[in-house]
C-alpha cells in the first residue's frame, strides 16, 4: 500500500476511478476497433487466417496472493502475465485483455495506481490492449479476474492433445526459482513475525544473492521469445502448454489428453544455481521442487523426432525426455537410473 | 444450499469439478473451435463481415448478492445474464461465455451443481457456449467473474456515443420492478431475522401477488427479443445500452458520450401495476424507483425522428423522451408539466 498520499475510492466513484486509470490509454493493435467506455469492446478478428483465443483467470488474496510481501505493482504485473503466458501457450500472440477487481475500503486510488501500472507494464511489453473490465466492491480483501484474447493463424494453435508416441520433450528456461523465491518470502515473513520491531526501524529481509529467486516469483516473464524463436525456426509443436501448477502436473496433462506416456530424464530438469542453493538451504529436494514447484510460466512443449537438430540449436530451450506409448506409463528416469512413476503434487490441492 | 446431499468439491479436486460440471456440453456455435480443456478457448470469428463483441462483470457475494434468498442457480441463471444482456445493448448476437468462481470451503458440489444449472440454462436460452472459465478458493464468500464475447454484423455495433440532438428515447419492457423486488426480499429477510422460529417450522415469506416482482429481481431477461424486433423492422438504433444501474444514470451517460441534451416525460415511463401497489405499501415514489432502481436489463436506445412511425409499431417499446441541444440539459418533465433535472442516483455510490 503506497504511504505517501491516500485517495479514496469514493472521491472518485466507480467510473471515475475507470476515467482516471485508463485515460492515457491508447490501442496498440489493429484488431482493437473499440476499447473502454460502452457496455462491451469491439474488435476485429475478421480477417481470414486468425482463430481467436480466449483465456481468463481469478486471483484471490490470501489464496494467490500475499499482500504483506507483494507489491500492488508486482501483483498487477504477474497478474496480467499470467495470462498473457496462457496465449503464448497455444502458440498465439496476446492482444487484448479485460481486468476486473473487487476491492475493500482498505484499498486507495494510489493503490489501483500501482496495480495498474504493472497491468499496464505487462500489456506494453507484450503488445496488449487493455479494453475493458468491471470496478467493484468486496467486503474482503482484493479479487481479481483477467481475460486475456489473442490469435493464433488458422490452424496452427497448439493443444495439448496433439502429441504423438516418440516426440520429444522440451522445456524452456529453468524450473523451481519461483517456488523457491516463495519459500524465501515466506521465511523472512515468519522472521518478520517474530522479531521485535518497530515502525521507525525498517526491516531488512536476507534476500542477498536471492534476487533471481524473488523475481522469478514475483515478476515472471511470459515467454513469447520462445514463441518466435520456435516460428523462426520452423517448428510446429505438437502439444504445448504453460508451466503454472508444475511440470510433473503439466506432462501428465499432456499425456492424458494425448494418450501417451513420458519418460523425463531428471538429470536433464533445468535447475538454476540460485534455485539448488537455496534447496539446500532449506533442507529441499531441489527436483522435488523443479517438478511440483508451479508458477515458472516456462512453457512445455513437444516436437515430432524429425525436429531433433532444429530444436536443440534453440536458445534457453532443453530436451527433457520422449513420449512413448501409454501403457509404459509416466516416468522420471533418475540419474542413478531408477524409473519412478511421475505424480502431480500441484496447486490443485489448494481448493 | 443444497441441504439434501453433500459432496466436498476437495473430493473432487479443481479439474475434476470442472470436468463434472461441463462434462455434456455441446457447442451450438459454429465460431466455438474448442471449448473448455486447454490453455484457451479457440474461436473462429474470421468471417468478413463480423466485429467482436468483449464484456465482463464480476459479482462479490454480500456486494452483489445475498445468498439468504438468492437460491445458486438463480444467481448462476443472472450472473450470465447481465453478461449476455451487454452484448444485446451492442446490437450484438452473444455466442460465448467463461465463467469464473471462487468459493470459500461451506460450498459444495451440489451447490456448484446448481449454479451451473442456471448459468447453463441461461446460455442455452441465449444460444450461448460455455466454452472455459477458472475454479479456485476463497477465503471468505463467493466470487463470480464472467466475461461474454459475441459478434455484431461490420459496422452495425451501437454505441453510446452515436444519438442525434433530435432522436427519440425508447425504453423496453417497465421500470423499476426489480428494484421492487428487492427491497421486497429485504422486507421479509427483516421478517425473518427479528421474528422467534426453529428449523422444524418452515418460515413463509409474503409474497402473494407479488411474484412478478420476484422474478424480476431473480431472474431477468435480456432483451434479445427486442434486438430481432429492432433489426426485422429495419431499424438501426443511433445509441443503445441496457439498464443496470437506471434510466436516469444510462441516459446521463448517452448524452454525454453523444454530446446532447435530453427531455423525458414522466407519464411516458412504462411502470408495471406490481411496481406501483409495492411502492405505495412502502411508502416510496414510484418514479423515483423506476428512475434510479436498476438491475431492470431492458434496453434503452434512440432512434431518428424518421423512425418514428415504425418504432411506435414495436412490441413492448415505449417512445418516452427525445434528445435536444446539449445546453438545454437533461430534463425530466414531470406531469404537471415542470422541468427536473435529471440525476444519477444509481449503483456507483456502492463502491
Amino acid at each position: 500500500m503506497s504511504q505517501a498520499k491516500r485517495t479514496e475510492i469514493s472521491e472518485l466513484g466507480e467510473f471515475g476511478l475507470i476515467d482516471h486509470l485508463t485515460k492515457d490509454l491508447k490501442p496498440q493493435n489493429s484488431s482493437t476497433l473499440y476499447s473502454i467506455g460502452d457496455d462491451c469492446a469491439v474488435l476485429d478478428y475478421s480477417g481470414n487466417d486468425k482463430e481467436v483465443l480466449v483465456t481468463t483467470d481469478m486471483l484471490m488474496e490470501g489464496v494467490h496472493f500475499d499482500l504483506t510481501y507483494v507489491p500492488l505493482k508486482h501483483l498487477g504485473y504477474k497478474s496480467a502475465m499470467v495470462n498473457i503466458s496462457d496465449i503464448y501457450a497455444m502458440n498465439g500472440t496476446p492482444r487484448q485483455m479485460t481486468v476486473s477487481v473487487a476491492l475493500s475500503k482498505r484499498f486507495s486510488v494510489e493503490d489501483m495506481e500501482d496495480f495498474y501500472a504493472g497491468i499496464l507494464l505487462a500489456c506494453q511489453r507484450h503488445g496488449v490492449d487493455l479494453v475493458g473490465g468491471d470496478t467493484t466492491s468486496s467486503l474482503t480483501g482484493l479479487a481479481i479476474s483477467i481475460t486475456c484474447i489473442g490469435e493464433a493463424e488458422k490452424g496452427k494453435a497448439v493443444y495439448r492433445n496433439g502429441a504423438g508416441q516418440n516426440d520429444l520433450i522440451c522445456v524452456s528456461g529453468n524450473l523451481g526459482a519461483a517456488y523457491m523465491g516463495l519459500q524465501l518470502l515466506e521465511r523472512e515473513k515468519a522472521v518478520f513475525n517474530s522479531t521485535p520491531h518497530n515502525a521507525n526501524e525498517p526491516f531488512n529481509p536476507d534476500f542477498a544473492g536471492k534476487e533471481y529467486l524473488l523475481e522469478r516469483q514475483l515478476k515472471p516473464e511470459a515467454r513469447g521469445d520462445i514463441i518466435k524463436e520456435l516460428r523462426e525456426a520452423g517448428i510446429q509443436p505438437t502439444s504445448m502448454m504453460d508451466i503454472s501448477d508444475g511440470l510433473s502436473s503439466e506432462l501428465i496433462h499432456i499425456c492424458k489428453q494425448s494418450n501417451t506416456g513420458c519418460s523425463v530424464y531428471q538429470e536433464r530438469i533445468p535447475i538454476d544455481y540460485q534455485t539448488a542453493v537455496m534447496a539446500e538451504e532449506l533442507n529441499m529436494d531441489v527436483y522435488t521442487c523443479a517438478l511440483n514447484g508451479g508458477e515458472d510460466y516456462e512453457l512445455l512443449f513437444t516436437v515430432p523426432l524429425t525436429d531433433h537438430d532444429k530444436v536443440i540449436q534453440l536458445k534457453d530451450v532443453k530436451l527433457i525426455g520422449h513420449m512413448t506409448r501409454p501403457e509404459l506409463g509416466r516416468h522420471l528416469v533418475t540419474k542413478s537410473g531408477q524409473e519412478v512413476e511421475l505424480k502431480a503434487q500441484g496447486w490443485t490441492s489448494n481448493l
